[in-house]
């Protein structure tokens, strides 16, 4: 299997109500691939950032088996940044700075080494950016997971359309679902959204957990009741990361599997919102991850012997 | 097993974007009674009335197996009556009208035939009635659920936190767990409330399902993705109906069995929101019934093997 990862990598600034960070490391890209390192030796990396972006870092992430071949290094220029404030709820927030800086001109190159990519999992960029890399790789793999935001179907709404008929799973949250499908019922909105493209849709409810739908199958993969939330900065990405990660590693794409996939990105996720940024999902140890995942089974479980 | 019910038994009129209905029966204890009779040949209702209430709805509840021994007929009174108008979202409404009428004055009456009573389940209504049933039963029950609402925590708390201090179980909903523990986070508002009295606590959280509490110990159950919402009236009184008619049929108060009883619950509210007030719920067979558990089941399950 070979598994390539798109998306920003990024300087973030977060306040919430626990504290505030300086410039740290951020961006869809470094969530989906430490999420996503987890599971696999070698996750290929496509991103842009300028020479702001710390050595340290990038070393980092090589550390985590993430091959940075994919990485473009514009020394001239700076990384993109983001920097933004939660409200007391942690559900909304509001965004103090985005300066796009290299993410403005991005082009994206898939090293000749990527071109045997089998799971490729476009994180949150422009919807022109995301087909642009699914162009660039002769055969196509053989599962491509979108993920996406509502900023995009404000500015750029038919290069989305054409990114979604070109993907197998998609991505975003329930506000956005609605926004997309301009339905309400989440359940309308699946259908809407599935004849538009993908052939599975995942519906992340943060708190509330994420629907995965599937033609007429749905499953529910709940959210881990926690005592506090951090910074939910990156649980998204962090959720992708940990379900094409876990897909990618068992070679499995049937909906079955996918069930299982979505358990983990939630466990990845789960972990994510516990400290400031990247901070949680750095250093995870393999007895960490199964016994979060234990708790997960155990949040669900119930028998019933029907009839 | 002998199981007490007591609570309203109203008038409702009730708007939603999909149309208004005249006064049609209402009332806690009457969505609770309903539930619970898929699960019992017998429920004891306690509650009250005015002579304005219709014959053929206090029929239509014996049909259910209701014992109306309980319920008190007060000829030149007026029946409790509310109106309320829900907004597009069908998360929140508006009270347009509530007219406590017999319920200003209620003096719960339980019959001797009632003193057998090993589930008690206590409908939302003033703290201080609900107490006065617990105290008017010789015999405390194996089991007593309470429901309540954030209005009683804002003009009868003192009575709200004795009744609190008697009972096992209580089921109320997210923003009144908020309201009650004064935390954000439901597992601290959890912790906080349990130690108010109820050794089990259940949280509803509407379309975004329910958590059990137990000590250590949390469940979680989900709502049914539904294309439509058609009126959310009763659908928490429905919930603690089949959950606490579950519990009464099968005599096993285990958390294991809890879990059970919070699917059947959620099953049972999946069909009243179907339709107006009542009646999703006044005919529903039992392969109906069991086909929407069953939905429940295939929508949480995985096998995951971990290590």
């Amino acid at each position: 299997m070979s598994l390539v990862v798109v998306g920003s990598v990024a300087f973030d600034a977060i306040e919430t109500p626990f504290g505030k960070t300086d410039k740290i490391i951020g961006g869809a890209a470094t969530y989906i691939s430490l999420a996503s390192s987890y599971f696999n030796n070698k996750v290929n990396l496509v991103a842009v950032v300028g020479g702001d972006f710390p050595k340290s870092d990038i070393k980092m992430l090589q550390g985590h088996g993430v091959n940075t071949a994919g990485l473009q290094i514009k020394e001239n220029e700076k990384s993109f940044f983001w920097s933004g404030k939660y409200h007391n709820d942690m559900n909304s927030r509001d965004t103090l700075v985005t300066e796009l800086n290299v993410l403005g001109t991005f082009d994206p190159i898939v090293p000749d080494e990527y071109q045997d990519c089998e799971y490729l999992m476009l994180g949150n960029l422009a919807p022109s950016v995301q087909s642009t890399v699914i162009k660039r790789l002769k055969k196509r793999p053989k599962l491509i997971v979108m993920d996406t935001m509502n900023f995009w179907m404000d500015v750029a709404m038919k290069d989305l359309e054409h990114t979604l008929s070109l993907v197998d799973v998609l991505s975003i949250n329930d506000e956005e679902a609605r926004q997309l499908s301009k339905e309400y019922s989440l359940v309308k909105a699946a259908k809407k959204i599935m004849a538009m493209g993908p052939k599975v849709l995942i519906i992340k409810k943060g708190e509330h957990g994420a629907l995965l739908f599937n033609k007429d199958q749905v499953f529910f993969a709940p959210a881990l009741p926690l005592e506090e939330v951090f910074d939910p900065t990156g649980a998204g990405d962090t959720f992708a990361g940990g379900f094409i990660g876990y897909l990618a590693s068992t070679k499995d794409i049937s909906f079955d599997n996918m069930k299982r996939g979505i358990i983990y990105g939630s466990a990845m996720a789960s972990f994510c919102v516990e400290k400031f940024g990247v901070e949680r999902i750095v250093d995870l140890s393999t007895a960490e991850l199964e016994s979060r995942v234990q708790q997960f089974v155990d949040l669900v479980q119930f028998e019933i012997r029907i009839g």
